[in-house]
C-alpha cells in the first residue's frame, strides 16, 4: 500500500523524504509522510487566505458545506467502516455508531447556522436626546477568530477526529480548520479528509478552508506555534493537552488552547439505591467502563460505595464484568500503558485487586477492578490518576465518612455521577454541591459515557478535565471556542452584518435594548 | 496621617511590620501596610468560604448587595471625590463623572441580575421512546467559578478599580472579589474598599465576599498563585499583563487571565469627510487624545490621514491642542514614562515632531503630535507602540497607499475608528473587514473614547489589547469572564436550580428544545 500523503487545500502533498509508520491496532503496514515545514506553512497560509472569504459566508452556505460533508462520509459506506475497524480495533457497531454521531453533529451544527441565533446579536439602540452624553448606538456579534488546529484523537476515529466535533463547531463558526492527523488512524483519517475536500470543492469553498497534515509530536507542536493558527483543540491525554496550552501560552501572541484531557468520573453510589437495585447499578457500571474497552474520556474510574454493600457490590460488579468479551485496545502502545497504569495501582498500599481479566495476547484485554477504603483513598492522590482502560477503582465508604469531604477531594472532571432514590438525595445537598463544583455535568441515576450531542450539552470541566472550564467540547456551545464578539458603533444598517441589521432581515432571536426580541 | 490597613472581610489588618508608600499624583504622604503571606493567605481563604454560599445567593439578593455598593459609594460624597483628585490629579469632573459611571455599572448588573436571563439556561427534554437509544433530559447553565482576584487600574481610581466593571460583573456573578490595590491611589481604595465592607454587611453576605489588599507587584504575583483563586482580571500596561497572564499559566492548575492591556486605537480618516468637516474631526481628535491627559486604554494613538490633506488637518489638529490647559499626569512614574516613549518616538528616523506643548513642571504636560508616511510607519513596528499619555501620530498615506495593507499591519486592537462620508464607505468595504478582523470595536465618525456601559459593548480585542479575544471587561456581557456552564443529566425538578426547573418559575428567557421561550 502506498504511503499516506497530506490533504493541502485542494491538492494532495508528499514533499518529505521520510515515511512513517502509523500506530494502529491491527498489524497493517499503513505508512504516511510527514508533513514538512514548507507543507505546514502552506496549510497554513491557504486557511489564512481562505479565512479571507469563509468568514463571511452565510449561514445557509456554511450549513450546505456541512451537510456535503456528511453525505461524503456516508458515501464512503462499506470502506470507511473497514478501514476503521482495522486501524482502531474497535467493532463494527460502535464504528458505524460513531459514524452516525459524526454525521448527526455536522447535520446539527448545519441547523444551528441556518437558525442564525447562535451569533448572539446584541443592539442597544443610540439616543442622541440623552443627557449628559449622547447615547451612542452599539451593536455586537460573534464572529470567527482564524484558522483553528484540530487534533484527532486516537480513541474516536470519526466523532472527536478529521470531521468530529471540533471540525464542525469550528467550521460552522467560520474558521478554516488544519487537521493533525493522528498516528493512530492515517487511513481513517485519509478517507475522511478526501470526503471534507471533495464536499468543499462541490459547494464552493475556497481552497484552504480545510487541510490536513500527517506527522508525530513534532508536527502538533508547529502546528501551535505557526503565527497564523489562532485557535486550538485537543482531545487527548493530560500530558498532550497541557504541553500544548503550555507552547500556546508561549507565543508572542498567546491563543486560547481547549484541551479536553479526560478525567476519572467518579460515582457515587447512595445506600438506599443498593437496596434494591444494586444488580442494575452493578450491571450499568460494568457495560459503562468496559464500553470501547474503557478508552472514553468519561470512562468512570471511580466508584464509591457504602462499606456495609461494598462486597456484594463487589460481587455483582465482577459477575457482569466477567460476561464481557476480551476486547482489542486502540494500539500496543495504549495497550501497553494500561498495563503500566494498573501495575501502578496495584503497587499502592491497601488497594486491592478484586479481579483481572486474563489478557489474551495483546492488544486484547478484559477489564480489571480495585478496591480500596475512603480512607485509604483520601490520603493517596495517585489513586486519582487516570487509568485509560477497563479499569474501575470501588472505594467503600463508612457512614462517618462525608461524602461532602471525599468529594472536596477529588481533582476537576468532565462529570459526576449519583445512584440514589429519590428520597435519599435531598439529604445529600452538600454532595450535590460538592460535585457541582468540580465538574462539568452532573448525572443521576445513569452512567457517564453517551455523550448526548445537544444544545444543553457541557462536555468541559475544571482542570485537568479540561483548560478552561468555560468551555465545551461538545453540543451546538462548542462553536464559542472559535468565536469572539465584535461591537459595531454608530454603523448605518447598509454596512452593518445582516445580523444586527434593523428589521432582523435574518429573522433571528437578538437581544434588543434588553429584551430578547425575534 | 496613619498608614492605611487592608480590609479582610469584615476586618481590618496590618500585620506587616513594612510600611510602604503610594505612588500618587500629589506630594501627599499616603502609606500603606503591604499584605502579609498570611495576611493574603487569610483573604484567600475567606473568599473561598464565602464562596460556598455565596454561589448559591439568588439574582435578588446579590442584585441588592451591588445596589447597596452603589448607595454607600454615594454616601462617601465629596471625601471620595477630593480624595481620588488628589490621588489621581483627575480634575473634579472627571472623578465625578466616574464615580456616576461606577455607581450605574453596579446598578446596571444589578437590574441585570433580576432580569436573570444572563444565566444561559438551555433546556433539552429527554425522551425516553427514542431509538436505539433512550434521549436523556439535559439541561445547562452558567455557574460561577469561584473567587476572582481583581486589580484595580490606575487610570481609573474608580471606574476600573475598587468597585469597578471586573468586581461589579465578578460579584454579579457569584464569585467573591479579592482586590488588589494599586499604589497610585490607596486611600481612595480604601473608602471604597469600606464602603464595599459595608454593603457586605447591611445586605447580609457572608464574610470574605469582598477583601481588599495593598502591596507592589509581589502582592500581584501572590494572589495570581494563591491555590484558591479562580480566576484574575486586570487592566493595565502590556508588560503588567502578559506577566500575570505567564503566570497564571503556569500554575498546577493554571486559571484564566483576562487582561486589558490597552492598545492605540486606530482612526482611519477618509479623503471626502475632510473636504466639509476637517475643523470638526480635528476638534474631535484632540479631545479625544488629551482625554484624562491621554491616560485612557481608548486613546488614539495613531491617525491616518490622505497625504494631500495632512498639512491642513494638522495644523487643524495643532490649533485645537494648543488650546488645551495643561494636564496632570498621574504620577510621577508615568510622567516619566511618558517622557521616555515620547523621547523613543522622536528618534525614529523620518518622524517628524509637529507640535510638543511644553512641560509645566512634573506631572504637569501638554500634548504632543508626531508626523510619518505611511511608507515609514509600514517600515517600522516600533510606531504601532502605544504612547501612554496625550500623544498621538499623524500617518499621512498616499493614493496609491493600500489602507487594507495598512490595517493588515495593525496589531491587535480594542477599537478602530474610521471618518468617513456616508458615499465614500462603501469603496472601503474591504479596510472595514481587515479592522473587523483586528479590532473588538468598530466606530463611525466618533472618536473611541468615551466606552458605553451597555449589554451590547464589546471592550477586548485580539492580542496585545487583551489576552483573550473572546471576552470583554465592560457590558454586561463582563460576566462571563466568571462563569462557566454546569449541565444537569436526569435531575428531578426539585434538585434542578430554579433557573433550570419546568414551569419556569424565575421567568427568565431559556433555549428549550432548540426554541428560545419565556
Amino acid at each position: 500500500m502506498a504511503a499516506i500523503k497530506n490533504i493541502l487545500g485542494f491538492k494532495a502533498s508528499a514533499k518529505s523524504k521520510n515515511i512513517l509508520q502509523g500506530i494502529t491496532a491491527a498489524e497493517n503496514r499503513t505508512t504516511f509522510y510527514p508533513a514538512t515545514r514548507s507543507e505546514i506553512n502552506e496549510a497554513m497560509t491557504l486557511a489564512a487566505g481562505a479565512f479571507q472569504t469563509y468568514r463571511h459566508f452565510t449561514g445557509q452556505q456554511k450549513a450546505m458545506f456541512l451537510r456535503a460533508i456528511a453525505e461524503e462520509i456516508e458515501f464512503l459506506g462499506e470502506k470507511l467502516v473497514q478501514t476503521a475497524m482495522l486501524e482502531s480495533g474497535l467493532p463494527e457497531g460502535r464504528i458505524t455508531g460513531e459514524r452516525g454521531r459524526t454525521c448527526g453533529q455536522l447535520r446539527l451544527f448545519a441547523d444551528y447556522l441556518v437558525e442564525g441565533s447562535w451569533v448572539e446579536a446584541v443592539i442597544d439602540q443610540g439616543n442622541p436626546e440623552r443627557q449628559p452624553l449622547p447615547k451612542p448606538d452599539i451593536r455586537r456579534m460573534l464572529v470567527p477568530t482564524g484558522p483553528a488546529v484540530v487534533f484527532t484523537a486516537s480513541n474516536f476515529p470519526l466523532a472527536f477526529s478529521t470531521a468530529g466535533g471540533d471540525t464542525a463547531s469550528a467550521l460552522a463558526a467560520g474558521c478554516p480548520v488544519v487537521v493533525k492527523a493522528h498516528e493512530a488512524h492515517p487511513a481513517t483519517n485519509e478517507l475522511v479528509a478526501l470526503a471534507i475536500q471533495k464536499a468543499a470543492k462541490r459547494t464552493g469553498m475556497p481552497e484552504g478552508v480545510f487541510s490536513s497534515l500527517n506527522g508525530d509530536y513534532k508536527l502538533g507542536q508547529a502546528l501551535v506555534k505557526h503565527p497564523l493558527t489562532a485557535s486550538v483543540a485537543f482531545t487527548g491525554s493530560h500530558r498532550g493537552g497541557r504541553a500544548l496550552f503550555d507552547l500556546a501560552g508561549k507565543r508572542p501572541n498567546p491563543i486560547p488552547v481547549f484541551a479536553e484531557m479526560g478525567s476519572v468520573n467518579p460515582i457515587f453510589i447512595l445506600p438506599n439505591v443498593l437496596e434494591t437495585q444494586s444488580e442494575q447499578v452493578a450491571e450499568q457500571i460494568a457495560a459503562s467502563v468496559t464500553l470501547g474497552a474503557g478508552q472514553f474520556c468519561t470512562n468512570p474510574g471511580l466508584v464509591f460505595v457504602p462499606e456495609e454493600w461494598a462486597e456484594d457490590f463487589a460481587q455483582q460488579l465482577l459477575a457482569a464484568l466477567s460476561q464481557v468479551q476480551p476486547q482489542c485496545m486502540l494500539n500496543q502502545r495504549i495497550f501497553e500503558s494500561y498495563l503500566g497504569s494498573l501495575q501502578q495501582v496495584k503497587e499502592q498500599h491497601q488497594v486491592a485487586i478484586l479481579y483481572e481479566g486474563e489478557m489474551q495476547g495483546a492488544p486484547f484485554i478484559r477489564p480489571s477492578v480495585g478496591l480500596a477504603k475512603a480512607a485509604v483513598f483520601l490520603k493517596n492522590p495517585h489513586l486519582q490518576e487516570e487509568v485509560f482502560g477497563p479499569f474501575t477503582l470501588l472505594v467503600s465508604y463508612a457512614a462517618a465518612n462525608s461524602l461532602e469531604q471525599i468529594a472536596n477531594a477529588l481533582q476537576g472532571q468532565l462529570t459526576a455521577s449519583v445512584f440514589a432514590e429519590k428520597h435519599e438525595l435531598p439529604h445529600y445537598q452538600n454532595l450535590l454541591n460538592a460535585l457541582q463544583n468540580l465538574s462539568g455535568r452532573l448525572i443521576l441515576n445513569a452512567v457517564p459515557t453517551g455523550v448526548e450531542v445537544c444544545h444543553a450539552m457541557q462536555h468541559g470541566g475544571p482542570y485537568p478535565a479540561t483548560t478552561d472550564s468555560r468551555f465545551t467540547s461538545v453540543g451546538t456551545a462548542a462553536i464559542r471556542r472559535f468565536v469572539r464578539p465584535v461591537a459595531w458603533q454608530n454603523f448605518p444598517g447598509a454596512l452593518l452584518p445582516e445580523a444586527l441589521q434593523d428589521g432582523n432581515p435574518l429573522g433571528i432571536w437578538r437581544m434588543v435594548d434588553g429584551a430578547f426580541l425575534k
